[in-house]
């Protein structure tokens, strides 16, 4: 639904994003100290019922419509090298989600989500952020309409995936580029690289942090040069569900890095979104410090296509689940604790 | 079903039980190895469904039934003032349940877990165990059955949780006389306990583990003197889905006490279960590591009830999912990788 004009209107929407709703957040407070359980007792669930009281509105959320968007786009800077996978995998791939046998599509299905798939012209890779811009203007902002209007407005909460093969190169990129640090730092072993492959891709990431140093002036620049389409594509989706206030869940280290520049320019960015997951890619937990996000699963998943959110999905079922179903101390007739 | 006719016939089921199907293990291992993903980038999902694989004797197991089990009791130690709440509220909660109310009445429900409650002899509080043992030998015995008795022949996921105003005090000291260390190592502040009552709590367990040091030989003795209805009753049903090789979602620090006298004697005793989470029972991760589990969640749960398992059931529907519904590469015409 949401459309951004140009770069100015994406900035501007990121510029003056909306908070949460101070009084639904106060209201489901209070509701939580009333239930039948021992104060604080539910742990982080109580604090996901307050979060998405806060960002629903309502002092009882609800979780009727989950949405999932995976998004896949291709990489120049595959030719690279630092993939364990042939490029050809993403259309592959992209064609088992339409026929309905890939992890997302059976993890969607069991967490209850509506799952769409946006490829974003697959057939025309970007440019090797190594030696140039992964986008032009014109594209760059195609793909972060493609992920915001995707967006339905009836999501009550989102969550957003991808496939492309390499794009955890663009992925540390972005990271570095938003938070500092060595390529090293950033780069681990993907979909299953071996130690050449990881050396690859620390060069061609060192490579690309040299070429576009000075020119990443703002978020939507930076998406522009390091990022992707399917990368762009989940900065826009996430955007756009800010703007309406739908909670995000999100997912692992591309979709973390996608948001990177966003957080680093607005650090409330993310104040919207539960960290889904810690993944097995070593330099996730280090990203999510840096968006101020704590990790609600770390189960060793590095697959993508939005699996680790796909999985946390239940966890925001249960605290609504708790938080809108259990009875008061009053009228359980049950006596409080004396601490 | 189990029945235990005397002692034993409870040491004997122990020192017999089953392991689980070593064939559909390699096959759901086989299966998983040709999953339209890079091997291993789902992490414990993987190892969750061939845990299921193992204990169902199935290459792709089901989770049509899962069954809750919630066992209440009263505690003579609850008079030396150890918990944050008076010991009325056992019963007040059991009413809590029996009226839909508390929160495990809603995770069960959100995780598509059948739910009983089993109470036992609320108005007939054991055995203060700081000076005499908690049962006789028929009452242990009843608890065990009762435990049991309630496991479902079609269970194909089982968990147990408590109710027992007090019931953190003889969980420590089942945990310390089965694994060692201090009564004050074992005990923490239970539903929300000050510093005067954990003094207090570590006190009892201290005058317990004085008293019975020495008399507890063997399993079934441990859990007499030290135990108690509620928790004999969980150790009963946790040994019955065993003996029918039904594996065991293990919730918290009381659920994992009530096995530790198991676990000390056969340490093989934890092979059919996953250990849902970590409370932030502070001794839980200690004792966690004694049975050898690895939780599944650490989201700061402290309630009981079987809560901490329910939220973890739909990580086993996930890993099912993924496991049952995915193409393979073959079947979807995708390239596999290099590494």
């Amino acid at each position: 639904m949401t459309l951004f004009e140009n770069r100015a209107a994406f900035l501007d929407a990121l510029a003056a994003m909306p908070g949460p709703d101070a009084g639904a957040i106060a209201a489901a407070r209070a509701r939580q100290a009333q239930l039948t359980k021992p104060s604080g007792s539910l742990g982080r669930l109580e604090e996901i019922a307050v979060f998405m009281a806060g960002w629903q509105g309502a002092e009882r959320p609800r979780l009727d419509v989950v949405q999932a968007l995976v998004f896949a786009g291709n990489h120049g800077v595959a030719a690279r090298g630092v993939s364990a996978f042939p490029v050809e995998v993403t259309a592959q791939m992209v064609a088992n989600f339409a026929g309905g046998g890939a992890a997302i599509n059976a993890l969607a299905a069991a967490c209850g989500a509506d799952l769409s798939i946006v490829a974003l012209d697959l057939d025309r890779p970007t440019g090797d952020i190594a030696c140039e811009p992964a986008m032009d203007e014109a594209d760059c902002l195609a793909a972060l309409n493609a992920g915001a209007q995707a967006v339905k407005e009836e999501t009550q909460l989102l969550f957003v995936g991808e496939m492309g093969i390499a794009n955890t190169t663009p992925a540390a990129a972005l990271a570095a580029m938003a938070f500092g640090g060595e390529a090293a730092d950033w780069c681990g072993r993907g979909t299953g690289l071996d130690a050449a492959g990881v050396a690859r891709k620390v060069a061609a990431v060192e490579a690309a942090l040299a070429f576009h140093a000075g020119a990443c002036t703002d978020p939507f620049e930076t998406l522009r040069r390091l990022g992707g389409r399917e990368i762009a594509a989940m900065a826009g989706a996430m955007l756009a569900a800010r703007m309406r206030r739908i909670p995000v869940l999100l997912d692992g280290f591309i979709a973390s890095a996608s948001i990177a520049p966003l957080a680093a320019a607005f650090s409330a960015f993310t104040d919207h979104c539960l960290a889904a997951h810690r993944s097995a890619e070593a330099a996730h937990g280090r990203l999510l410090e840096h968006l101020g996000l704590e990790p609600l699963l770390a189960l060793g998943m590095r697959l993508g296509e939005g699996s680790g959110a796909a999985v946390a999905v239940p966890l925001v079922r249960a605290a609504l689940a708790a938080h809108g179903e259990m009875a008061t101390f009053a009228e359980a007739e049950v006596a409080a604790g004396s601490a």
